[in-house]
């Protein structure tokens, strides 16, 4: 790559002194911003075609810059364009190529737009084919999920709050809460999608253009919905990349939960899960590990996303009316945050679905700190005595227990009597596990029944996706 | 309010010393969520009248219950109400005076419901009620700024970009570029509210309850739109927080914008504006001074909503499912949310109907500064030179009139035509203000006339909500 | 509170109509800045005292002053003081309530100062007195893990990477680990304290006062180092500020890792540890639960402050000197930061020397997961084996144990030896977990020798302070 | 460079699959962490050494393992290095390498460590490098401001509270502000090179080793103060990277002040400074613009750094301990920081000393809006008035001015006795722009003497580092 200083040729006309060379690299994006030479081309070809339709350009014109354009598209696919530090940026950089290729005409190109609405279209289409890429790995995952669900609707494993065992729970129940988590995911992701499928172009450098062009034609050809309403917030606008970068946090954030169970049920001290050795890695030092590096890394990686978007907020904030050299920045936190959630997203569909549930360990600990205590307080209060008071009863039940080393099935009826006397002989079905989840039967509840329920209502919602 | 230690009376019975007094105080949330207890009335009141419908409890006991609590709630609203750390959070201090006037039926209304989906239930009913009532602001805001573009629509002033002037734009199409940012906003904001409108309760603790419960009922008594769909996620799930504070943060954002134009707007270098008096303090050592306050402080406070949704987002990081109690933190950062944004709105829906163009210097600053650069190099693309060369052409002509001192308007004919024998006569028509607004007439662009019809359409669509 | 609005007194000549009395509201700052009553009376006291050593008082004059100041403080403190939102701040009230007191000298005090570098200073005596109350509380917390590290220098746990079982380490030495964690962050508090301390008093609104003030007398009456070197900085510098909340994030970051810690090894799955019920509570629906609140709470209340921090990053950003209404904003974040770093550094100090190891469960842990591997592969290596082979040897004998389902201390000489043929009869010396410990025998090291060694240096060190 | 999944050498003894090829490139870090190389070999030379003096390996292994990496040294810096996504990370490739090179004895450089304690040994000595180098910019950018601080000691301009002019400043004064800030960021600098100079190498992976090691010995040949006091928190340790990153968005805070400052001022309102062509960029589509893209561009970099201290705060929140693959994203962001900080410096260090004062500019826009005021009010003062009453009369005065279109120095002394009989004619003395900036001689004050000597002080002080 050439990054020798030197007065642009798109904008050099007023200068006394070429750029400084350091200061040229330093503000350069071509490095990062080629990223999205095929939206480049993409809608430099629409921009041709408008203005051949009102009259702009010649049919002849339009076609050169069509084929020009086709062919740096394919240098560049093939690793043979050379990209310049001194043109500054993909834009300047393809349109330099154009020029090269077909004389005079590329120079017309650039005609009733400007770099600032230019790559406000480039992002914005960059962005809308990442969004599509992104949802069908989140897709993927959630088929993952509910499928493994259906099959694991009977498994009991303790439900936790604080930590603490709570309640007997499904891991088919548990599956499917991280699916309505990805599920509000997913929904975010095409309102963001919806909102920014705007087309920019035409907002020129700040005001418009003075030619006739036609912004709804344009629009048609790449896409999107409609043009925007005004000009000087269409160049200086980055929400939509906010707006992702918000999405892509609670995404983030999620799959942080996630892994923070998957690491919590592969450690020696849980048992609940196993994970597949080729979705792990091993010690330099110590020869018996297996670490869950992919669940981690996930959660590490959480932490470069809500940086990107704190940096794109940061960005933003207090900037004047249109377009300042500030924007360029948005680029980076943008690309890496797609990348990021994308790569994420891949690896737990990839994993999720290979997931191996320890069952008997899961309901051996769901036996242990007595889960069952609200199914005995719940039947307490059938006996007609109020929740308040039914609370009590078992939480000295369970101090009992604590001190005695019995869970509340491992007690007598006369011990259980000594609490309350209106606990008789049926009290032993209540205390079971299967019971217990059973007994949850509504809509959001664990019982099995409803969670093979959810499942198919989850399979059927992705199946029309 | 007492503080005093105590067990707890609604779990103290498997605890065998009392909690901390300071512990008591630290884990208290009294002292911030009893902002919620219209809320958390209203939430209960729907829960019995469901607990009676699937006969759990009878009329008489709902009937009690509703009373009671009726009562309740115009004693907190009179300032009657003894608020106690030791009942730890507006749940329990509620629930126990209502034991207090009705008795034992008063202990049977936390029947087949946890603290966990109780608040979870009374987070999402006072958000949404916030959403309107800010959606409200952010509608006045609007109004004032359509209205103020429709009678600015011909004002002429510089548009900038890098702060440097880039072309003549009117201040109605300036005013209007706010109202595209605020348009997306308000967006969000409806997003926001339709995918939280979801009823929690009967998650219960996390795994649902065995009574018979009803959630469609509930639902649909609290104007929900469904109840949810996993009772883990429920109880868990603060997304809807950190979505509405991502929103909030973009539309402090924009308004810090907004804020940055007014203040410099408001400097004796720019003059644009005059704010008038009532929106302005002064300074207790220099007498001259009449600062911007509002606009700074709607600037200043875009930090603290930046801060809340990084606080939420960190919050949620890594937590393992379901209920944790790190989770009661979401409370605090999300009221000071909704306050800061409610009133920064207001204070702009107040403000911004009262400013006051000053048309003079706007048009001065605009005639400076070469503005209509542009122009000629579209002029001289009209007479066949393309672009990229018109471009070059009308640079040299400026670096000859920042030599020396004169505006492209200010050359004569033949000082032009050094640059280009293109260049005749009729170049100074669009080197006119006028001229140069006036020919940017597509959607989106800044013609007097376009931003006539865009506040036209804006007011329309307003009017419509 | 008085919050009608009115014209303000300390500079309401200039202006025609008085403040918007919901502006006056939103632009005052008296709610949450009277908490600085003590730190302003105490600066004004030393700016009187000065502005009479250099003649601009009499001695009468600053009697007066100090005298009526001194009723003022009282006043306050009893709760007799009437604060008025309509004089904005804590130095407005302070002033009027001093005049009203002492008639017209009042009105002298603000003599060669503005509330541009009062605010400043106050500020600067607020954060350094709680940083020495931070700091006490950090102590104190350290004081009880070194304590507890030497009581617990022989208690085998096991040490993990990744969560799963690497090697058998030391409670102590655990405990150790989060002490040096904390002795970064005391001295980093110490460095910020040392960079705050110099006196901003004398940069008037901006530039200096034409006062012949002595600004080292007044450093030196308010214990600060010296005075400022510029008055354009000191009235807009918030270093200190954003410099202690990063202190702060790093604080509570720690604090969460110890309490995550804490969070898992009381669970039912490593049940490590045993928190007293004091510091817990348990659920208002399930009997059994004793949930660690104040370690989930601490953890919780890490967001804030990250949050706080990013706020007051992004408040200062972009901001043009000098003084603008965004510094306001400091405030909340600030006080709130040290709320919350103070509490949960209390709430830690009382906890920590009570936690109850259970030293069965953690010894029966280490034995589990093959902890001693790597001192069989440090073994082979002694044999003359590079380290690398050794690696694949004992990585091929945990394969080998995870089949049949045995530790390495529970194979045969002969099955060991079909690894490596130089393994012989004494290698069960290195497979026992105290040889394992023991051998770790340098510093910085998991020996129990070490650890005691290492909370000797660390009591003596917290002695010292 | 190969990435084709395979088991991998250094720990796949347990492993019974190779690690999946898209998990393998997802978990690698050696695109990244090869940056540190020439870290990770000086790291490796020493552990050669200490092995060898403590007798783990002879003289002739010492020897040949040293030159075997300075042969892979070379080879990386010629670009010949295959780097191999397979091997992961740098030290896996680099040891890799040696062993290649020199045979069995590069298998046992790895004795008595681990790459948990290797990495973070590389971390540090890369990272104090870094701020050894990013110092020197900073010292670099200081005494340029030095330099042109005593030139421009007696440029008047305007001070700005509010953006609103306040009091006459001298330039140089307004120099010496940023230099202020910059002095307390060097210190931050030095005390976080300070507090990170302990080596962890030793800790191994996480409880330190059972050979006899002496890291006092490795630490005095790295340069390291000394070794760390425990093995756990050194492994789990990235303090260093948080607070050098707080340490960054302070600097990068204020460049972001100073680089608005720098926008504001070269635009057409202000004009108070001309930046050389070579440090401008211009637009694609108006001929016209010069833009103040460096300072720009450093505003907006502003917001990468502020994220990626969010990003590594949220990675390292809740980490049970010790080492997790979290930690592997450290690097990127501090990399990062450190090269976005690095070139920011060098950028403005490059720019600082060209800036160009329109001297003009800037003292006419100090004529204005009654800057003088304040002088007036002391004036005032010194005939007997009360200060607040003296605020009152001048701000009636400008009241006046206001609405006739007056400067305090334009009115007669009728005129200004309107306000005040005690005003006299020698009240024309004190409205002067010199005598206003000329009174305010106390340290820290604009007076032309105090910046000079403020200018001197801090320019010996630069001398000394």
């Amino acid at each position: 790559m050439s990054d020798q200083s030197s007065t642009n040729a798109s904008w050099g006309g007023r200068f006394s002194e070429p750029t400084d060379a350091f200061v040229a690299r330093y503000t350069a994006s071509v490095d990062f911003d080629r990223r999205m030479y095929r939206q480049d081309i993409q809608g430099s070809v629409a921009h041709a075609k408008m203005l051949c339709k009102v009259g702009v350009l010649t049919e002849q014109e339009r076609d050169d810059i069509i084929r020009g354009l086709e062919e740096v598209r394919i240098e560049i696919e093939r690793g043979d364009f050379e990209w310049s530090v001194a043109l500054e940026d993909v834009h300047m950089n393809i349109e330099a190529a154009l020029t090269k290729k077909i004389g005079i005409t590329g120079k017309k190109l650039h005609t009733g737009r400007s770099r600032n609405d230019q790559v406000a279209t480039d992002i914005r289409l960059y962005l809308r084919d990442e969004i599509d890429a992104i949802s069908a790995e989140l897709t993927r995952l959630q088929q993952g999920l509910a499928e493994l669900a259906e099959k694991e609707a009977d498994t009991i494993m303790p439900g936790f709050t604080h930590l603490q065992t709570a309640q007997p729970v499904t891991f088919g129940h548990h599956l499917l809460a991280w699916n309505a988590m990805l599920e509000r995911d997913y929904a975010r992701l095409q309102d963001c999608r919806a909102r920014m499928n705007q087309l920019p172009l035409g907002a020129a450098a700040l005001a418009g253009t003075t030619y006739p062009i036609d912004r709804f034609y344009t629009a048609e050809l790449l896409g999107f919905d409609a043009p925007t309403e005004n000009s000087l917030d269409s160049v200086s606008d980055r929400d939509f990349a906010i707006e992702f970068c918000s999405a892509a946090a609670l995404i983030m954030m999620h799959m942080s939960r996630f892994s923070e169970e998957l690491v919590l049920w592969a450690s020696a001290q849980f048992r609940f899960i196993d994970l597949p050795d080729r979705f792990c890695t091993g010690s330099s030092i110590m020869p018996q590990k297996k670490n869950p590096d992919v669940p981690e890394l996930v959660r590490g990686k959480t932490g470069r996303v809500y940086g990107h978007l704190v940096g794109l907020l940061t960005l933003m904030k207090s900037q004047p009316l249109a377009y300042n050299k500030d924007n360029q920045e948005d680029k980076e936190p943008l690309f890496d945050t797609v990348d990021t959630l994308r790569d994420s997203l891949r690896a737990f569909a990839d994993m999720a679905p290979n997931l191996i549930a320890r069952k008997d360990d899961m309901r051996e600990a769901a036996m242990r700190g007595f889960s069952t205590a609200t199914d005995l307080a719940d039947y307490v209060v059938r006996k007609g005595i109020p929740f308040r008071d039914a609370h009590e009863i078992v939480g000295k039940a369970v101090g009992y227990g604590v001190k005695t080393g019995k869970d509340l099935s491992e007690m007598t009826l006369k011990e259980l009597q000594q609490f309350s006397t209106e606990i008789t002989a049926d009290v032993f079905d209540v205390l079971t596990l299967e019971g217990s989840v059973a007994a949850r039967n509504h809509i959001g509840g664990t019982a099995p029944d409803q969670v093979r329920a959810a499942a198919a209502r989850a399979k059927a919602a992705l199946a029309q996706r």
